[in-house]
């Protein structure tokens, strides 16, 4: 195993140290609990949004805290579950007196986890917490490290999209609205050409041939609907979007907000190649993609593949979508 | 060879109607010319901006394309320079009466096609071209693909930097005169510990060890200064920043602008811990970091690895790089 790491067991904290620095002023770390917040104080009366998970799908989640988006980010080691105390500091370090949302990708160890953080809270503070589950996978059903499908790419745009309900100061009720409507409305399917390897077990998470991809992978690498021949773009394009649009269903003429998401190893021109696939079958539909996002967003260490996620749009997700947002991974308008 | 494509003579091409799509409204691609444009016109007295080189360094350039940076990028084929027509093309396009800086890698043929083209436009039109030449890989003073030092990380600073002096209304020689400060100031190195595959090559344009890694490697791939043992990050963050602080030299006291780049098939949870080790390095011999940029700028396909690029600051240059700047792959205060 080559990366660019010392020690494993240090990844998480020494990466933490050094994105601390890399967004001094506009996010602040606690490194005994590997959580990141914003550096500017919450506004009184609106929501505050914390998210997290295990590490190593950068820039989720730490990258999306700032205005507009996350609260607060509570960071995992590698693809392990942050622990309750970290959810709780949170919650109570962001809620302004309006609530804080968990979002929170649907596996065991993380619904387990925020759940226990919530009744800690309930139990011993005076604030409101409401909790949203992202499960948009269309891949499996069950999986590995879940029950009932995982959550992915959508997390992103739940991120954002209940992020800027909560700028706008509405109620802590509609901005988990907002968040459960987009996960009602978007579905996901990766797929891996190369596996990744967490720095502490130094081997790869998976094996595949010179001729094999992995489709339907996690973004823990977890196997996905089955290992299937190594194909051109084209054809991978259809095989992640033909389940995601027969999964809601799409139809056409809607309008949709599409991320084409890579996976930590895949460079920006094929991305934009396979967009180019996918954007072409999503016409074909009669879909509009009326906002796209390529690059890496919920990665896998340093895996190699892409993920396809579609949200069906609506006015309502359009401008929330198009409120300013400043991030260290997303920025706009602001 | 598994990388998402169709065939391999044309990524370049089916990569840019992706990228099109992506960022339709922003940009406007020529596809006969494989050549990006901003969407809007250019204003009137300004100087135009362009750049371009070898596809497979994305977003380098199409990526800064867009107001406050490039008027236009000219992509060749992958790792390999433009043609001089299509930097006719697009200079003669984004002339808005003031000029146009051509903003070179020092890569032998894109020094000799750009040449050619200023030559052609200044035998055909009215349009006066400045020329800057970017050379600030300290790893080898002669390479595979050079005459002199490689152009690499501080490309993208001239490009941010001379692009806001440009959307000032600043004139052509103070333009290119930014563009040259910036050259001279700043000091690259990177290294890699896995290869990257041209498409149409099919292999892996260098072989590595187990236990090694290719120290002052090119964005080529092509030989650096030495193959290395595989060292701790920590070892791999002096090994980066020596020779690139010694060079200038740098000095206690300096500010400093720092790309952390990665070369495409590192994920962010590595560049952040990178970044980490170089800050340490550079508060160690009393360098205030006092803008860094962590991530995938100037990329080599799917090589592993990164690059590091100081650029001594001041007052103008904090000026020029705060200001707004709205591309796919920049975005800020706008």
């Amino acid at each position: 195993m080559k990366k660019l790491i010392n020690r494993p067991q240090d990844v998480v904290a020494e990466s933490l140290r050094g994105f601390a620095l890399a967004h001094s002023g506009k996010v602040r770390v606690d490194h005994d609990l590997a959580t990141v917040y914003r550096a500017e104080r919450p506004l009184l009366g609106t929501v505050g949004l914390v998210s997290g998970g295990g590490s190593g799908h950068e820039p989720l989640h730490a990258g999306f805290v700032g205005h507009g988006m996350l609260s607060a980010a509570c960071c995992g080691q590698v693809f392990t579950s942050p622990v309750p105390d970290q959810v709780v500091a949170a919650t109570q370090q962001v809620d302004a007196g309006a609530g804080v949302l968990h979002l929170v990708k649907n596996y065991t160890g993380d619904v387990m986890n925020f759940e226990m953080a919530a009744e800690i809270v309930a139990d011993t503070a005076d604030i409101e917490v409401a909790t949203v589950v992202l499960d948009d996978d269309v891949a499996v059903q069950d999986s590995t490290w879940t029950a009932g499908r995982r959550g992915t790419g959508a997390t992103v745009f739940a991120e954002k999209l209940a992020g800027a309900a909560a700028e706008e100061g509405r109620p802590l009720a509609e901005v988990a609205a907002i968040a459960r409507h987009v996960n009602e409305n978007a579905r996901s399917m990766g797929m891996a050409i190369a596996p990744s390897t967490v720095p502490t077990a130094g081997k790869p998470n998976f094996t595949l041939g010179e001729d094999e991809m992995e489709l339907g992978v996690g973004i823990h690498g977890e196997p996905g609907r089955a290992t299937v021949p190594y194909a051109p773009a084209a054809d991978i394009a259809r095989q992640l979007a033909e389940p995601v649009l027969a999964d809601l269903p799409f139809a056409g003429g809607d309008r949709a907000l599409v991320l084409l998401n890579g996976m930590g190893a895949t460079p920006l021109i094929e991305l934009y190649l396979m967009y180019g696939e996918v954007a072409a079958i999503l016409a074909g539909h009669g879909i509009e993609v009326v906002r796209p996002l390529v690059g890496n967003y919920i990665t896998s260490l340093d895996m190699a593949g892409c993920s396809l996620t579609v949200l069906r749009a609506d006015d309502e997700l359009l401008r929330l979508w198009d409120a300013p947002v400043e991030t260290p991974a997303l920025r706009w308008g602001r």
